[in-house]
């Protein structure tokens, strides 16, 4: 299995409305990427200084279908329309599980 | 549950040994934090460029367990003195499960 983990830190402009967006974009792509085996969205609880805002942890059976998933028209849209916009900054990894 | 996710990017001076030496003490804590409901590390792979160096996905029952790990001395003590010395940047986030 592999784990693709992606976490977000929005500008300080971002609005509530445009955060929920980017979570609602990204809940629609398991409809569309039955490559996703496995897919958590979540914001951070806060609980401590100097976290980021947002978390991606997505599950592939191969690395061949997180590729599917990276370059998906629907995935790139949202990256595009919607985390593009508000972010400030990303960090990833893709690792086996 | 409450998931912990961080990334972390290792020194340009960084040896193997070293990052060895990072995975094999945080392996070893489930066995004396039994708060860890689940606990997965994996060193990125080299699919994208930008990525971050390391990962480490923690899981727990209660943020309070959660605050057990984070504080835990056999967990403070693989932080002082395995990760800082080799550590360029991290990000992390605590989430809901």
């Amino acid at each position: 299995m592999i784990r693709h983990i992606a976490l977000m830190t929005w500008s300080e402009e971002a609005t509530d409305e445009q955060k929920a967006a980017v979570a609602e974009g990204l809940a629609a792509l398991p409809a569309v990427i039955p490559q996703l085996r496995r897919f958590d969205l979540g914001a951070d609880l806060g609980l401590a200084p100097g976290t980021s805002d947002f978390a991606v942890v997505a599950e592939f059976d191969s690395v061949a279908d997180y590729e599917v998933y990276r370059d998906h028209p629907a995935h790139q849209a949202v990256l595009a329309e919607r985390v593009k916009p508000i972010l400030a900054g990303r960090a990833a990894v893709q690792v086996t599980l």
